[in-house]
């Protein structure tokens, strides 16, 4: 198999959504294509990526540096084991040399979105679901057919008022969810218990409640709103304050019994390390979020929980930002403890395949080989037009 | 004073030296032109801005999210205090709105860019030169007339040998420089050690010749070489392990008497704030190399300052990377330690304006109004071609 060409388009998802840190006004999202030359049913194969919201499509980096990198690669440099003739976890190898150490931001998200049109391809040429390529090159067990999943939304939006929100959360329900997540940070703290208190009467149970900060709060902020917060028993609280802020994580801790959250904006293996080192986070109570698909892909998620490990973290701590098909194969891979959702935003590229069914809060794996994409009726139009292009 | 364009040129600083982490074989730099209506002798005030070396040209970042989000900015959020038109310091804000936290890496480049070229643009207005107009807007002394600096050099070359590594430090004597580095970890320690002492046979003195692994090493491997160089008594021991593995740093100090210096892949306040909580480096002793120009530009560098400063590090443990007129401004502004220095290489960018005289170690500062970067003949086709186009 040989790369012919990498296509990229960078597509938006704007909205009026908030967050307690940014808004998603001019938000964008690469979606890129990795054509190869193997050919079946008369129809060329090609793998789709595209990386998790919130930090920006890497059209300027991918075409400067990452695609020019790939293309040029000698297919040796390229091979793996058991018969990969392209294989991720080397193509990474290949993406980042002549790449300074420290500095994971923007590039970490380019190549997460080249790692995850590459296993969209590798599981498509061998004909099986991402789920079931990944567990096989990296030796695991077969992937679970269904992966806990939880609804994120309860954005902040122009006029929104408790009402909408809790409409939102009751759709959530009826969609199958058990577990939600909302925002928190962007009003005051009055206000956010209002939000909190609508939802858990919803919900029925703060336990299956968790908010996110979004790393809003200083240090002193985010220990008193942890404080204020601690009666309730929320399932957890997220990115109470800067995500490397990692003395701070440790204060928030220690006042919090719930489970703290964070990860999804530590974009490497070593900062990771660092937060595991640092955060006074507790393995078997916190939640680790880091994202494949911003943080160079599945081969850097899988030092990430092999350090982990030897620090005593279980995978049933991973709870991955991002809500998409390759987060829920990821998850399905490697038995992590759940994948985020966005059931209805960021569309098309937030949420599951279309038939995905979520039932008891578990959402059922595609049978589709690759990531199954193209069983995403909102994203095919934008795969058709980026072949066609 | 409004800002009429932003121009933007990649340009190549390739050649075939290497540390023991990268070729600089494709290695490229942004040159930016911040186009004002302000017209002087008949001709439009211009800043000019580019990144440091190590870290690639920032085009496509700069034209995707940050050159658009500085022109449309209402000029309200760009006026400063002290008659600043368009202000650096509230430049950075409008510039980052719309980012998350943590994962500070090519963005900062991007943002360092722009705060240069303002920079440029402001002290041209006022008709100072650049380190007059950083030392006003932060309300601090007159600048130094001169700054320390030291010839970063001794690369890995194809075919390279002793006599020309050398050769290239007596050029930097000859020159006036009397603090030299060269590269380490590129090599076994056996080799590297003929170099060192080589190099120290024409120094005169170990403590002239700083060394510099560029994050190579494992932890094991840096502790262990920190030992093996520590006998020497060389300047300084650079990046030993990953710029990200503060325990790692910490472990170095331990067995490395002289100065540890890091900071260069440190690319924001967060992530310099836990290089002094977790690094275990000591105020007094070693020496932080943070560069505006690859970390969100001299606002956040200033912070930088003030947070080490409230744990004990004075400016003259600062040091920055990059061996340019920003950074040797900055120097002079901020009363720092010194300035790397890069002559005759990273050319036209690297090294400071052609007329600057180094003598004794120091380099005096030029009064030309800005930067004065057009009083490098190397650059100055460069930047009048960015205005023609």
């Amino acid at each position: 198999m040989r790369i012919l060409e990498v296509r990229e388009q960078t597509v938006s998802i704007a909205s009026e959504m908030a967050n307690a840190v940014i808004s998603f006004r001019h938000m964008t999202v690469s979606l890129v294509a990795v054509v190869s030359d193997v050919v079946r049913n008369g129809e060329r194969l090609v793998g789709f990526g595209f990386n998790s919201n919130g930090r920006y499509a890497q059209g300027g980096l991918l075409k400067e540096r990452f695609i020019p990198r790939l293309l040029a690669a000698d297919p040796v440099d390229l091979e793996g084991p058991q018969g990969f003739p392209v294989d991720p976890v080397r193509a990474r190898r290949v993406l980042m040399a002549g790449e300074k150490p420290g500095g994971h931001g923007d590039r970490a998200v380019a190549v997460g979105i080249l790692d995850m049109a590459l296993w969209d391809l590798v599981a498509k040429v061998a004909d099986v679901p991402a789920a079931q390529a990944i567990s096989r090159r990296f030796g695991l067990a077969d992937p679970a057919p269904d992966v806990a999943v939880y609804a994120a939304g309860g954005y902040y939006r122009p006029g929104g008022d408790v009402r909408e929100l809790t409409e939102e959360i009751r759709r959530y329900l009826d969609a199958g969810y058990e577990q939600v997540k909302i925002k928190v940070g962007g009003a005051s703290l009055d206000e956010d218990r209002r939000r909190i208190d609508a939802v858990v009467d919803v919900v029925g149970d703060p336990g299956r409640l968790a908010v996110d900060a979004n790393g809003r709060w200083s240090l002193a902020e985010a220990v008193a709103a942890a404080e204020a917060l601690a009666p309730l028993g929320l399932r957890w609280l997220e990115e109470p304050c800067d995500p490397l802020d990692f003395a701070g994580h440790a204060a928030v801790a220690e006042v919090f019994p719930q489970p703290v959250a964070t990860g999804e904006n530590l974009l490497s293996v070593p900062d990771v390390r660092n937060l595991l080192r640092h955060g006074g986070l507790r393995p078997g109570r916190d939640v680790l979020q880091m994202d494949p698909a911003l943080a160079y892909g599945v081969a850097e998620y899988q030092g990430m929980l092999a350090l982990a490990a030897g620090r005593g973290w279980p995978p049933s701590a991973f709870v991955p930002h991002g809500g998409h098909q390759l987060n829920l194969a990821v998850a399905a891979a490697f038995g992590l403890g759940g994948c985020e959702s966005y059931p209805g935003i960021f569309q098309p590229f937030g949420g599951f395949a279309d038939e995905t069914p979520v039932e008891g809060g578990r959402a059922r794996l595609s049978d589709a080989a690759g990531l199954g994409l193209e069983r995403k009726a909102g994203l095919r139009p934008l795969l058709e037009r980026l072949c066609e292009a």
